[in-house]
């Protein structure tokens, strides 16, 4: 089990969310990764405004967020970075062969910048509820997400992975996809996508990542109760 | 001159788009990296919804945009992706010691995916002029920004780089940075995000990129004129 406390790798999480972000906080990406090669890593924990606003949390991460990787000299942020640093220890994670690589890096990037983006955008306007401006925010934006969705649809086809095999482009493509909570009409469209986040989620690695992440929350709401 | 018809790399750019975007195409920081070691690059141009949208194209890029970068029996897209295969050609753009090439890669993906997404949603909102609900929409999404903005201008502080010396980790933040156009409040907070802009687009590299793409469009104007 990966979660160690003498491990040489640290991840920072928070340890506590709302219950609407718990599994969706991005050390999952992170954990999901170590328990795919079978690295351990000890977890630190920040909270709250002490926590994350600390000025040594933010000299570790400028945005006051999670997650923060920890190993030897290398203090890390941006679960992309980290996922290309964790996969170069190990080929499952990353092919070495270098277009191989660069396909996968390409599709890590992919799910970064072109695909969570776009549903973030709809997650904000989410978050207003049914405020007066809502609607029609979302008729601007929402198209750009059906034509993306429809577009990575297209190009997964019926392959299993984006390409020959798992790669961290999957992991991060499949954790994004996933979240896509509150618009599920723009994943109910593609069956293939709903299989592509099935295969994903119910990797043992998935599942044992999304154990430690739980698992911190409830400690902490037993301590605190 | 890295433009070069003979060049072994490829980037795929178009052949025209709308004045506001000329020397703001995502080709741009492909040509600025090229550009940066002396690396020759041949031109592919694809335009119109014959282009992007073409079959070909698709296959290449499956969102339909630019740049696509081809070298050998590598197709790649995702400019992120490109140029951490760019960087990993030469140290001027993505140091060998571990360390410091995954904080380098670090700070391109945090430009990628927690700087860029906050400005583009204002774009995509600005787009919509003064309709209704902009003011509105601005309102829920601009402190994300403004937070963001003061927070890299705080990691930034007075440094040159935003490590030790420049690397493709500045090459696509200022990249994004100077693209927070319609939104330059956001910037003229922060003189010291004024002068890293500033410094990054003087670079003769930079330049050189600009140029280049711009005499794309010139052409094109003067062949359909």
């Amino acid at each position: 089990m990966p979660v160690d406390a003498n491990a040489a790798i640290e991840v920072t999480c928070y340890n506590m969310v709302p219950p609407m972000a718990r599994g969706y906080v991005k050390d999952m990406r992170v954990r999901w990764a170590l328990e795919e090669i079978g690295l351990p890593y000890r977890e630190r924990f920040v909270g709250g405004a002490g926590g994350t606003k600390s000025d040594d949390h933010i000299a570790d991460q400028p945005f006051g967020q999670v997650p923060v990787y920890k190993e030897g000299g290398l203090t890390l942020f941006e679960s992309g970075a980290i996922l290309i640093h964790i996969g170069e220890k190990d080929e499952r994670l990353l092919p070495r062969d270098a277009i191989e690589r660069a396909r996968a890096i390409g599709w890590m990037i992919a799910a970064l910048n072109s695909i969570e983006p776009v549903m973030q955008s709809l997650m904000v306007i989410g978050f207003a509820g049914d405020a007066d401006w809502v609607s029609d925010a979302r008729t601007a934006f929402r198209p750009w997400a059906v034509q993306r969705m429809g577009q990575l649809a297209d190009v997964l086809g019926e392959r299993e992975w984006l390409e020959d095999r798992f790669t961290i482009g999957d992991l991060v493509m499949i954790d994004v996809l996933r979240a896509v909570r509150g618009q599920r009409a723009l994943i109910d469209a593609h069956p293939n996508l709903i299989a592509y986040i099935e295969r994903g989620t119910t990797r043992p690695a998935f599942k044992a990542a999304m154990e430690a992440q739980l698992a911190v929350f409830e400690a902490h709401e037993a301590a605190t109760a």
